[in-house]
């Protein structure tokens, strides 16, 4: 029976239970997923340079959840994928970026996607996102809404409509298929399927399907490569369980 | 319980039974494989230009297989995905080609995959294949080895010490993750894993993890974009299942 | 005296009928153009999936050629340039795709090139085309008009006035040379030509000139690299002149 | 008097004082240098996950002087520029990566630059690097030296040779410029100059330059764009600069 | 003391007044920098044809001030770099192209820049120069002005409210720096930074700094690769300390 | 009678009997091929700096020849194509520079070419050729011989055997053509034709075949975009012919 760990960088716990939600109905009945909800950072990581502190918080997460009841994966339940090939560095599991994951799922699904999110100041960060994956050339556009909000945990029912608009204007301009991106979002792309002309893809649910696949093939952890775990190292003054993990200290295998 | 057919395009039904093994190994319980074998064209495609003549003959068996007895996504199981575009333009369910869905999984594994194969006039028709899924920067290169063999079911034994080796060489120049390509190898990721030291992917394992998972998403058919399914259109001498299909005619949906 | 075949690859002899108008307008003297059209497959093949089913079409066509009166040279005389690898692979005389070779001697007329053209169906299987030959940095647009019209024939008096406006437009975005893209446009270049502020190129025309040019340089059939002829192989259920030019039979060279 | 902070990311003072040195022999006589050594975190990181854990580090570090002592540019002294962005989003001062400055510096001295350095462990970072700056298209190669040494102080006295060798061997392949990448290395290029065929880059040197030159033009802090400050926002469990800086609270401007 | 010379290819001598006026507000106290005006060719280049022809006049200029009052680096003063490369080959010194300086300063203090201009002529060689030094990804657009001006030294201050305007659409298009290019607008970057949202760039005084910076960093003439001086050969009909130069004559080192 | 001129900017005229003895060879019996050759500037360009010397040159000869009895196209009979876009924009004849020529024949040869050439000293500035035409990604590498010659007249048949050599190894690495670059080797391709594995292009011949196919196309002279011509400006110091072009003074059109 697979865990699979969803990591949100965020501290909103109720987008926790969103993403756990919109998870559940896709995952296969033997897995079990579990939320964890970031305890220091920030209620929401918006930019590049959340995203960078938030890269740090998601290595300390992880590495506290292995130390103490390790999952066999980690979804990083965010849409920018913070700390994502870190991770992967680091851990001898699995480690599935929710963005990447929404991307390699759209590929399959036609030539161009676009994302449509709820925040302008998501787009740029966003576009970092995509060229960090080397995708830039499948990308039709980024396409944000700029309703207000006031609580992220019901945004997208405030900006459905807007949401529905922006994405039928990214099928107008070249998008085969639609990535409602940002956690916040999580469980749209179902809801409004029949309403969009093009497959509409929901990140987090993609990222439980590729979570799932990928422990199912059982890849041996690289002993070469990018993703080679480092030698151990002194750390000082970093997260006790995160330190552990570096150092190859006690607690860690 | 969701029907996945792998369609072998290559008229070799012990390619086919090697497929359909190794595919079940990783599927989900409730899945159900079914293997579709050529019965026209060459006992195995190994150039460009069968892979383009092979194209047509996996949208006729698709069609075939719809009109007869429909499945919920096919998988176009030949390593250069011959006729995948086309048949995600005609056909409304998920088609997933075995190279896309080993690079895209090979993707969240490493920075950059090498393919390795057993034959070296497959190297060209490969890279074409990665060009065409616009991934050429993720290879590391393709490795082919040139043992002779006699019996393309028994080519993985023959070819295995080789494809180590090159495995092995891969990693040496570059490859995070080493992918076993072309049909007759599948299931010798499995096998090898423990003596190469980065990853491995098993094609044909990927595209079943990669279709359930679809098949999971429920994509809706898309009405625009790049695989609009064409309006009917009058055909003349081709294939009696997919001239019904592209005329709309009384057998198909 | 060389004999250059254009084959159609739709069943429309009317546009045949025009393309080697267009053609002989330019060809040299001692030029033989020679008309095939297809017998099989549709009246006007318009996206990918049409298009890979006509790349079987075409070698079909060809290898019947070359069976019966062998030519010196084929263009394959529909935009989209379907199965012109394939073909290259399989016979030993130079093929010549009609957009390739647009494309190529617009690339000497100016830096950006726009095609233009007479259904939005065909936008996205031109742009297809224009990557496949890895000329996507020289595209400034494609433009296509939605004039309805009722014979492929005419079509092109019936937008001439579209087309012409839709030109005007591609020069204003960047583009340097007009390509007047698909086979039924063929001449059309010429009599706009003086309502265009930049060159325009018709396509046939300039792979009637592309393939006399050579057939002069004489070049030697590849033993070596991406097109070298694939070694004999048996193939079932084929048409008979391609089967016989695959598996080296009595009829082929 | 301009005032420039060197932010050392590593936990090694003696390091900081190699660059320091080096940095001190190229600014100018009113250029006053200040060396911060990272008092957590690694002696020295050497990969991409401690490079990520640096960035957070960078932050805080930058944070604090800030808020205590405000600098006129900040320049990240490590190669693989940790933070750098989000140093950029979160502060109104010119922040300059040590492995940016020493690439478009190099980029005005030749078309192609090799990066050499001390340990093989380095080398994929190093690429993430140049690819994070957009510059892969100018790097001929990564060379890396693998003699052992014990102390990084002096890793570039017991490498010499070997890294002399290394450089000329990128020349031969095709380098026009050699950066001498690592913090340890500060100073060689210098030394080694007249026994390599081209250019030297010495990234600090090259860092100070161009850290002087852009506090000489005096550029606006952005309030647009990528880098545009984001908007006030609460933060948990940060390092009490950083969290001041980002919440907008009474140390910060 | 560093002596710098600025070639302006152009042969108005007010723009030359202009560019060591701009030059002159930021270089270091013991700088000095020398204008050098053209004394045939055109007023003011504007195109790529004309930019042939100066890149010609720029090696004469160099060759005969190296001949006569040797320089320790050379800015070329016009924003397309003629000759740049040529003259790297050609001399010993520094060679500072004042776009590609621009265009490398603007890297450190955005993501993507922008050209804003004063002539829709320039926009196609502004482009190609971009092109030229491998920068288009970073480019968000150019933006050209077409206010008519009488005069080329006051031609910033006619069409100032044009640029301001035009900075502020490129801002709104997704540019976080603006590059004010084209020598006749030099020092106007300075003028309106309090009007442009993102930093804005004055090429000439980002090519002092550049210049000045790599006089400091005493990079060795190449023996090797691209820019490695060509040997001796006869020249006939040359500019004479042109000539020289090749011909490694008398008058030239 | 289309009369076509082969701009020799080398002052070498038994290098330009050559040129025109290869192109007779294929050129149309009612083509008349003119030969001219530089009167001022090297006995052969063979890198950068000297290509854009050359540039200058090529805008004079054709300037004046065009003043005196004008041509229906220009071939630029240099590899390098120097001052081939800055001619297209002076001049309303087609321009075909013989590098472009070569290239883009070959691309319809092969996916990928060599080039082979005869001195080590051209190897980068062909490579600047290449990517100048955007052509990079289909060239597999530049190969060069260092056989020593005294004679450009006889260089192709001294260095044969090791062109040939050089050829073979460009096929094992992946080309599928080769181009025998330098206008030196004009004719070496069809001498050679049948020792080497794939097709060989003769750069000359080439381009006289492209020259003849443009002539024939009848392209319009661009009153818009990258070629337009310039509006008339005052020029100061320059060749005659070519300022009386530039000024449209009464020796020009």
């Amino acid at each position: 029976m697979p865990r699979i760990c969803l990591v949100n960088p965020n501290m909103t716990s109720s987008v926790t239970e969103l993403l756990l939600g919109s998870g559940n109905r896709v995952a296969n009945p033997d897995t079990r997923l579990i939320g964890l909800t970031a305890s220091k950072g920030f209620p929401y990581i918006s930019n590049h340079a959340e995203g960078v502190i938030a890269s740090g918080i998601v290595l300390e997460m992880i590495a506290e959840q292995q130390a103490k009841e390790p999952a066999n994966a980690f979804i990083i339940a965010a849409f920018g994928d913070p700390g994502v090939f870190a991770a992967r560095q680091l851990f001898d599991v699995p480690i599935i970026g929710m963005s990447e994951a929404a991307m390699y799922t759209a590929c399959m699904l036609g030539k161009r996607f676009a994302i449509v999110t709820f925040a302008q100041a998501l787009a740029g960060w966003y576009k970092d996102c995509v060229e960090m994956h080397g995708l830039a050339a499948k990308l039709s556009g980024i396409h944000s809404s700029d309703t207000p909000f006031t609580d992220l945990s019901t945004v997208q029912h405030a900006a459905e409509e807007s949401l529905i608009k922006l994405s039928q204007e990214a099928v107008e301009s070249g998008a085969d298929v639609i990535i409602l991106g940002g956690a916040p979002l999580a469980g749209l792309a179902e809801n409004v399927r029949d309403r969009i002309k093009v497959p509409t893809v929901d990140p987090i649910s993609a990222a439980v399907k590729q979570a799932e696949g990928i422990v199912a093939l059982r890849p041996r952890p690289p002993l070469a490569g990018s993703y080679r775990r480092p030698d151990p190292k002194a750390a000082i003054g970093l997260h006790a369980s995160l330190a552990d993990r570096i150092e190859y200290s006690a607690t860690s295998d």
